[in-house]
């Protein structure tokens, strides 16, 4: 079975924050980032070269974490067939919105942890302003160099309590692909990797440990070259950004990563996948055992204790 | 319209030498490709991360150019549907074959201009011998560092002397996209560029100047990071093999390339797109003016006169 | 012989502009440096990690071209060495100034070709303002991240119409070492590259072919990596800035390079020389002939013409 | 004071290795030396743009750790110099040996805590055979591009019981300046980073506390970019080679670092400084304390334990 033709690409996340203005700093002048809208609470963020209004939806909360996740879909019939799909399993549906500054209507439905999503069709396109024009046709807003730059909206990292629940629901409300997953000895899905279009992934989930309900793992961009993340550290590191862990290679998707976090405490990821891509239409997942995943990532690098139990919003014992 | 969901991806070219044994030698050493199997008159090469048994095959002729392009389709029933929509085209067929050392059943067929081109959905995965085996399983055969290393096949480029026709050919018979292209003055397309899925492209066409017929402008694989072709510059340069242009960007598509001449003459491309992606499900072909072509690429450089002219195999006057 | 102790660095190029605003805000906000004082018609520039006070002195005039050229010396005791020896010499001595903004008292003079370069050794050390404290203390300034962003002042290019008589004056004024040159098939010096230290150059000299006086080819300053070079590619490319040649890889010194005009029409060069240092205390000058250099630069980019005619101030003929 | 005139740069390090023909592999073709000698127990291997006939002389031993340390002198009035200033010193002396196959007769001395130094003059240039002529008469060999292929010799990180004694040691015996320390709460000096010329650094000595005697942290080569360092880290892995910390970017002296160790255990790094030098005559030693490196690397990385404690030849509690 190839990729599901239903749903084209991972269309934005929307991020809370408690610390709204501090937030926008960093994701406009650190993490370079472009306003395109604002609107109630929110602000609408988005990378140079994403073709949609907006693939980061920043809004004033009480707490963090994800407000909701966007999927576009490849065509208006192909929306039709998503909601019917949806709507015939036992998964919480939220019904229409009449859409967000940057698309049209938008079908509403939940996953067994508390996370939201939603799919679209309509959608607006980015419009550059005179001022963020690009010299070359072919990309959506100039390349501004501001901060770290990346190029597009790459993947969203969910937590859950158990990730085969998750895996159920990706497969059955969206189509998705498994590229890559961990095997617990215990039997349990420990991650899982998902994809609807050609990327390597643009949704993971892993397992929640924090005892939090709707969590967020991260959010993560993506930068043409390795060396653009090598710069964004440096950038962080004057910028007093909190590095988490990297730069260093993944194991699993073999991704080049750094992670910090946002003013917020969100966790933000840059990423750089290189040329690879999932072309292989019957891609057999790729299983990692929990002894394999002990080596730590690609290099040695031992993953970091936070990277198991941090997420967003807090929970009470402050992971 | 989204993608074609039944052709998943440009799986394999067939390039002819009339210098086999020094082609072999440049693909195999210099240009950091893998052989994975030898028959008849053809070596069967592909790139450390190409999940197929070969993306190239590299067959001993009278001359060069290319034998054929094959494309993997999605699920056998996509199979069907193609081969239903190709023969109720008027285009050239050349029905069935029995496969190759690397894939089953192929459908072959002709575009107007002479270049053959086959559907498969039978295929042989690269199984990694012992010495070749990679330390992270998700790759399909070890980072040997060997030569310019590319992660995998990218792209071919044809040539036709109407590229218009071409590019019906391509909508009927593949369902491919047109994601770039450029409208000469007189109002003909000088250039397509087409893909069947997530990538920029992985097929493009450019008006034949050189009276010849089903001809090769370049066949392209991917590599990581832009510094591997920087690198790879000085690899060509220390074994004497010629750069024809680059390394710079091109305009269109944004591609980092690099263009060298194997031993054979067929011209070879490195190129990185970095995050570049076509996700939008209703992309909109970008159109270039032959006004802007004359800026040359990205940062200034000039078209070089052999890349409008040269092919393989070559015609009379020796381009 | 071994590398002058006597003359330490290249301390600082002064660039005249008839453009004064537009030049400040492409070296302030595209090329990436940062201002550090204004006086009278001139601004003080320099990179990130440069020690000085400035390294690049900007001055409002009437036409473009170099002001002069400044070398910090090793000591007191050498700088009085050197002047004695130029003193001694029959190049024109202009004496001592004051000193600058910069720096302290200067003894100046000149080339035969109307060059003005100036020696010191008492020198204002960069203290960075609060807003531009690296966060590690081993660099003079924070990492900006604004525009191109190169590291520090590397190297300038001068012409002359008879480069054997200005490595004389090199060689008897600062000691400085030929480290490669160019011998036409006339005899004559075509070019010249020097340095009185480890940097493979820190002054080059070639031919001028423009009938023009004390003019200049080019200033450059050093980016880290080649992927610095690269990104500012893009960067030059959407603030308008006229790209000449490059990014490409000098045959000579094997320089990663990147030429633009500023906005007065100076030419200035982003340049990045890998790991590659002049260690030896014996190195010979490598010796590069008319043939060799008709081969063009390292992978083969043909010399662009203005190279060889453009200086500044231009001259009558508009070179 | 400026840098020393006297001694011109780090030549080469004896490295021991009781895993000889695993060591040599190792060198040649992962870490992408080339063998320019054998003789008695010795191979002779230098990276590809070293000068001299080999910077690395790996040698058959029943331990590892090194062997000697070679400096070359700038002249042979300099090697009268410092030879009259290291016999009017306490520090004890070997005398006079005949050279080696890569360079003339040496002056040997010795450090108070056990390591080997020599200084020369007469050297032997590298001879590129025909097979390894580089393309570009400016560089030493071809640039192969085996395995990591760094350009050139960097430095050699010692461990003393008393980094004080040691750093007097190097100012009287090489006239090194120190470009960074470590100043322990307790007054002591943890790590001294020295430099005889424009290089940041080309010996360090950190504290030993394994109790050892003469013995090594590590040696390293200098790639040309970063990305050289990060591709080599897929070509260890891929080698089974143990990576022992990094990819990461150093605090002190902010250099790009991989170490990894070779078969017989010894520490080998592969480092990249960007285009940072000490061109400053006056450079002010920067002096990091004990509470700034509790921070880690430069981007967070807490300083692996092993770094702390191993050193080679091994002491008997293992490390």
């Amino acid at each position: 079975m190839g990729p599901s033709s239903d749903v084209a690409h991972l269309g934005h996340v929307e991020l809370l924050t408690d610390r709204f203005d501090e937030s926008l700093d960093f994701f406009a002048r650190v993490y370079g980032l472009t306003e395109s809208g604002r609107s109630g609470d929110s602000a609408y963020l988005r990378a140079f070269d994403d073709y949609e209004f907006h693939t980061l939806k920043l809004t004033r909360h009480d707490t963090t974490g994800v407000g909701h996740i966007g999927y576009r879909v490849s065509s208006p019939e192909a929306l039709e067939r998503r909601v019917r799909a949806i709507e015939a399993s036992d998964y919480r549906v939220h019904g229409w919105t009449e859409g967000d500054l940057g698309h049209g209507p938008a079908f509403q439905f939940e996953d067994p942890f508390g996370h939201i999503f939603e799919l679209y069709w309509e959608t607006v396109k980015y419009e550059a302003p005179e001022a963020e024009r690009p010299a070359l046709k072919n990309i959506a807003q100039r390349y501004h160099g501001r901060g770290c730059c990346p190029r597009r909206l790459d993947h969203v990292n969910l937590l859950a309590e158990n990730v085969t629940e998750f895996r159920d629901f990706m497969q059955t409300c969206l189509g998705s692909r498994v590229t890559e997953q961990i095997l617990l000895d215990n039997g349990r899905l420990g991650g899982c990797w998902f994809t609807v279009n050609n990327k390597t992934y643009d949704l993971a989930c892993t397992e929640e440990h924090g005892r939090g309900t709707g969590r967020l793992h991260h959010v993560t961009f993506a930068t043409d070259q390795r060396e653009d993340i090598l710069r964004a550290a440096d950038i962080f590191l004057e910028n007093g950004v909190h590095i988490e862990t990297g730069p260093h290679k993944h194991a699993i998707q073999g991704t080049f990563f750094l992670y910090v976090w946002e003013p917020a405490g969100n966790r933000v990821e840059l990423a750089n996948a290189g040329a690879r891509l999932i072309l292989a239409p019957d891609w057999e997942t790729v299983t990692w055992t929990e002894t394999e995943r002990k080596k730590g990532q690609a290099w040695g690098l031992k993953t970091i204790e936070s990277f198991h139990t941090r997420g967003t919003p807090p929970v009470k014992d402050g992971t």
